[in-house]
């Protein structure tokens, strides 16, 4: 395994200092996978990569890119690397690449009352960074599922969505200013302001472009005083169908309940067993800001509720969700039991959101050996929201096990092509996704390929994650 | 004048019907200039530009594309026009130009009633298409002053903001679809989702692109139901800092009324003498949606109004706004009187706001021949809020008119600038604020520069424009 006195590697400790690079087993080992699921597999069958050539721990913007310069000297390829929670690929490098690992930068760099903005360095974890502030009497306002295994630059560069994004905003509504060191080892720095006519946003090239237009070195974020009051609701509907309309209804006037969360009647029954009606959809509601605003808000949705029929299960299944909902699976338990198991997350609009979960749920469940298809919309905004997904199933044989987890992702892609979705609501792209997001963009993947030629001739950005 | 008879003219009439191409001195006069207040100053003087080699009319996305490829092919350069409301001269075609009049293609395509989308043609007035889509129950959300004089396609392309876009959004949170004829003539779609992590959003790159990176020719952009209720209050404060701090205190917990509007001691007494009282900054709110969100958010904006002991002055003033906000000056009363005017958009986080307004009203007073320097602030958000600035100068000779004018948009962007605000709310570029441009974006320039080589490298598509 060890590449030990690579060239690369050398020029890197020479002119960084040999501290900030690790060339040890140990190290290359740990930056070898990030959280896909189809990279743990590959490992447990060792089938795994070799890991990268050399770690690089750079302490300043100035060191990144050092390091870039260096890497494209050599014509060596970069992956950047955060708290590795990337469920699709995007962390994992190719045999010949470095990892930068961004974690030793990881200061609260200024935190302005006024102006509600955080300035932040990329490696700062997400649940350190909500704590941080948090002691001051604010919020981050964004929570993935991973809040406690990412960076706030893997947030940024995979285009992260959190858990009360409804009410607070995605990664793009929250982060308004971005330090990027380029494909070049020139540092582009955006400043924050409050909203601006400067031409194209330069800032959303960043956004999602996952370590292939640069590096993510700090991020100026949003933050929202903590709020007065939250309040917790869950309604029982009888369908998907029926659970998603309430949704819409509640939205549609222009209310933006912080969680607002429905569950089909397979995870109802799996997370929710004691606390729902039988053969149920759970929806799950959390209103929170000023007092007067959350109870305005929690009356509108017990009314689009109870005009539906729905039947009301209080706040306990909230509070459970809101206990667990950090958990993260791991990849082991199932490995050792033979099972492949994923999420994968899309979105639709309104008028074509319920058909595709149809669709998804059937195509899964029509793979041989499938034991779990479910779904939940977690995600809502006026046009739509996103579904997301869980498969579990288990191979005959399982030497086929990537070949089924391949045909799992394919058919949900399909079925979300097919019904007009797009494919990635807030996991972003990897390398799974690659081929898929090839047909989403259609007549405009070749724009995003000029952007890409144009940061980065020589394709040393992480290479085979977001493009082929 | 006329330019009849030109080779790229011919070759247009040919390959789209003579009927859509227009060599005429009236329809080349009709195109020679767009809002822009030194573009008629110069033609006021005798010294405008000579207007373009031809018009251009299509009727379909191919004639677009048609012409498009057409131009490249004889390395002319093309600028598309809608409205003609651009006030920073990003419509004023170069001598050597063709001029692509998107006016003919302004159709309604669709309107979803449960995604809440309406998908328009590039070419449609903005009040028709608010009408149009009023009179089916739902409103656009964006209603900038020029909105019976632009079109959808220049509101996506300058990154336009409507008077309401504190509640709605600005057209970046309002237009989830484009397509866009790029410079090679492919066309490019991309389709309206919820919400995507599909990589660097493209959409963003064209929206503000004022025509340099490719011509929007549809848009699919977010529609509301019309609103339950709305409510109207005003409010007196002693300073500019004093109402831009109740602002700041109205949206910091999450409340966002469609209009918080204040206007300095000087547009006070301007617009409002006999409605507020003496030397006070008049703070106009407009609270719309549901009935019971109207109701707590006005009695939040009356609870912080209150608090600062600032002056109750009802609903009358903001009535007479209403009435009176799309009034647009014509510059020819000024013109005739030896006045040199214009109005200026720039924003600022609210740390730096109050500053800001300062430095620009003393710099701009400090010019010889100032007869008004004042600002109101019109457009807010959690981090900070706009300034909409005018001014008024009446140079001793108006053979110095243009230099009056450009010393006094100098004076506001060097404030800018020095300020730590962004040089464009909403107006956009244009060519006017190509230098400033390049010293805002600093280091991210060349990205802009980059992005434009890569689909634009034979520079055809309104040079001058936002790039120099």
């Amino acid at each position: 395994m060890s590449k030990s006195g690579s060239k690369i590697g050398a020029a890197l400790a020479d002119a960084l200092g040999a501290d900030r690079v690790a060339e040890d087993d140990a190290t290359l080992q740990a930056h070898r996978l990030d959280y896909w699921f189809l990279a743990h597999l590959r490992a447990f069958q060792g089938r795994g990569g070799a890991g990268p050539v050399c770690v690089v721990k750079p302490r300043s913007t100035e060191e990144v890119a050092t390091a870039v310069r260096l890497a494209q000297r050599h014509g060596v390829a970069i992956v950047p690397y955060g708290g590795g929670s990337g469920v699709l690929g995007g962390a994992v490098p190719p045999d010949d690449a470095i990892v930068i690992d961004l974690r030793a930068m990881a200061e609260l760099l200024a935190l302005d009352e006024t102006a509600l903005l955080a300035r932040v360095q990329a490696g700062m974890m997400g649940d350190v960074y909500e704590q941080t502030i948090g002691g001051r009497g604010y919020t981050t306002g964004h929570y993935p599922q991973s809040i406690a295994r990412a960076t706030i630059g893997g947030l940024v560069a995979t285009r992260s969505a959190g858990q009360f994004s409804t009410k607070y905003g995605n990664i793009e509504d929250l982060c308004l200013g971005l330090e990027v060191v380029l494909p070049s080892g020139n540092v582009v720095r955006l400043a924050p302001h409050p909203r601006s006519a400067t031409g194209p946003s330069l800032r959303e090239l960043f956004l999602g472009s996952e370590g292939t237009l640069g590096i993510v070195t700090e991020a100026t974020l949003k933050i929202f005083p903590l709020p007065e009051r939250r309040e917790l609701a869950s309604f029982a509907f009888p369908s998907m169908a029926a659970g998603l309309d309430a949704i819409r209804r509640i939205v549609r006037p222009g209310w933006r309940p912080a969680v607002v969360r429905l569950y089909d009647r397979h995870e109802t029954t799996r997370h929710f067993g004691d606390q729902a009606p039988a053969e149920t959809c759970l929806l799950l509601v959390v209103c929170e800001g000023p007092s007067a605003l959350v109870e305005a808000e929690m009356a509108a949705c017990a009314a689009v509720a109870d005009a539906m029929k729905a039947i009301a299960a209080g706040a306990g299944p909230v509070h459970h969700w809101l206990e667990r909902r950090n958990t993260v699976p791991s990849w082991d338990f199932f490995l050792d039991n033979g099972l492949v198991v994923d999420t994968i997350e899309v979105a639709a609009t309104w008028d074509r959101v319920a058909a595709l979960y149809d669709a998804v749920v059937a195509s899964l469940g029509g793979m041989p050996g499938i034991l779990a298809a479910s779904a939940h919309s977690s995600h809502s905004y006026a046009q739509g929201t996103n579904l997301y997904i869980t498969f579990a199933v288990k191979p005959d044989d399982f030497a086929d096990a990537e070949a089924r987890y391949l045909e799992a992702w394919g058919r949900v892609m399909e079925a979300t092509l097919a019904g007009g979705g797009t494919i990635a609501h807030h996991h972003g792209v990897g390398r799974l996704r690659v081929p898929w997001l090839e047909r989403e963009l259609g007549s405009a993947y070749p724009v995003l390929q000029a952007v890409k030629r144009a940061l980065d001739p020589a394709g040393i950005m992480n290479p085979g994650t977001l493009l082929r």
